[in-house]
């Protein structure tokens, strides 16, 4: 594989101006506990504010608007363990085009349900038969594939995450990711090279699947088996390869987490902050707590999601509601 | 009307205990741009956070429990703007009996919605009718009344939430909450005196119904006609007299805030800390931010609630979502 094309600010600043009125600018928020533990301002970008619950919406958006109408026309369709999933349907049923979404049988009723509810089709698959069903029912329908990560168009959307950071806190010195496919990372990681080289980028998976470890290792993605986390939207069986172009060459350090580690970031965000995100997207702040980053520089944690069953909140954190 | 009974500790301490699994724990979480801004930690308890979305759950369970099984056979009637119904209709579901919300029929849909979710019959009147009407289906049907604030155990229950404060941040020296009816406000009021009488406590209510000021001047409930602010849940026609008899002794004093400083702090709370805040639940950091209260020592602002219909939110924050 070839290198990627080139993400230029003024590529970010012309999709950002895009997204305006489709997907939220989401709030940057200090946490006034951790700026004190780390004596650096740790701020937190919430992406599970988006109208989806996740930072999803950012590349589904982007990718869907550059299609042709004739390419809406014939129907979109994607794989994904939710989040990318509902994004897509948010944004098929803004642009009246059909949505199939293909999802592995792991996923959480509560992301499910949210693409049902923005009008898509759903087919339920084995995680391992998601992206063989997908491409069977794009030969056999004519649908266009919007892939979840592995796609420039998403890439350059989940980049606006980090340019609006970058605009918010223009003294950022660390920005921390969760990592799955590698769609957000990309994007942060293309928007820190356009943007301010010196920022430190940390991608954080669970351990039980440490994909960005493994590939960074060998220099090339390297396919794991589908596990069951707490992490579910972290579940891709390997990062792409385009987003791994983006991210090999700008990243700090990738981060494994156990799933005490991310279970107790769920935890401090809802005591600490009150915020309730989901574990994949709890996992940069898992990270910070659990000691494994020494931040340097003004913080900045992407809570990418908060789309989480309430049974599974409420054992995590010992609530009621 | 004479003393309503002294709220000591110990009672708030049972009633705490009595509550453990069916009310929140909410959390106390610091907001550091407003730390910064006073130079005193500044906390907001996050009652918005409660299964029903506001803290009306702690009055309703409490009052409710407290009924004989006789009594909650006959069926429970209450009248509500919105939150109080939520929660009766919560509570009854759980006792497994009958609830009839007599709703003034500017409540929000959102509001109206979550009583019916969890069961109730709802009866929708005019605002100036509501008392009538539910005391009208009392003489009739046999129903027992959980009136919304004026009620010593509903005082009790949401007395709890400051008892919470003080044990989570034993140096509090200000507390401000919203005033409506008067149920939080003087169960705070209980509890200071219980247990730190030191605290300032005060209460904040729309200008367009100042109807603690008016009572606080008077010695006694003022009636106010019924009007239309985008604090919803602050509409009672008076403060209540049990509630203004705990009140009275202990406020430092009540503050008004006009309809854009209400907004500024739905705005404040959603753009510093990520928190989607009911208009009437943000009038204590609205107060603060308006500039109207001198914290003495550290400050919790109760953030009473958070249902809001989204398309209020969406023009109030200027949000997508």
């Amino acid at each position: 594989m070839g290198q990627p094309p080139k993400i230029t600010r003024e590529d970010l600043e012309r999709t950002a101006a895009a997204l305006a009125g489709h997907a939220e600018r989401t709030p940057l928020v200090e946490s006034a506990e951790l700026s004190r533990r780390f004596g650096v301002p740790v701020r937190v970008k919430c992406e599970f504010l988006q109208p989806v619950g996740a930072f999803k919406q950012r590349g589904a958006y982007t990718a869907i608007a550059r299609l042709t109408p004739e390419q809406r026309a014939r129907g979109i369709i994607t794989y994904s363990s939710g989040n990318h999933g509902q994004a897509v349907a948010y944004v098929a049923k803004e642009f009246g085009a059909r949505a199939v979404i293909v999802v592995n049988d792991t996923a959480p009723a509560i992301k499910i349900e949210g693409m049902r509810r923005h009008g898509a089709e759903i087919v339920l698959v084995s995680r391992k038969d998601r992206e063989r069903r997908a491409h069977a029912l794009i030969d056999r329908e004519g649908l266009v594939l919007v892939a979840p990560y592995d796609n420039v168009d998403v890439v350059m959307g989940q980049g606006t995450c980090a340019l609006e950071i970058l605009q918010d806190q223009p003294e950022t010195g660390t920005i921390i990711t969760p990592i799955g496919g590698g769609g957000m990372l990309a994007g942060t990681c293309a928007a820190v090279a356009a943007i301010k080289p010196e920022v430190a980028v940390y991608g954080v998976e669970p351990a039980l699947s440490p994909k960005l470890t493994a590939a960074l290792a060998a220099g090339h993605p390297v396919p794991f088996d589908p596990v069951e986390t707490l992490a579910d939207g972290l579940v891709p069986t390997a990062t792409g390869e385009i987003t791994l172009a983006y991210i090999a060459p700008v990243i700090r350090q990738a981060i494994t987490l156990t799933e005490d580690e991310i279970a107790a970031g769920v935890r401090f965000l809802y005591r600490s902050m009150g915020l309730k995100v989901e574990p994949s997207g709890a996992t940069p702040v898992a990270a910070l707590i659990a000691g494994k980053i020494a931040p340097s520089g003004p913080v900045a944690c992407v809570l990418t999601g908060g789309n989480m069953d309430p049974a599974v909140f409420r054992r995590l954190v010992g609530s009621v509601g």
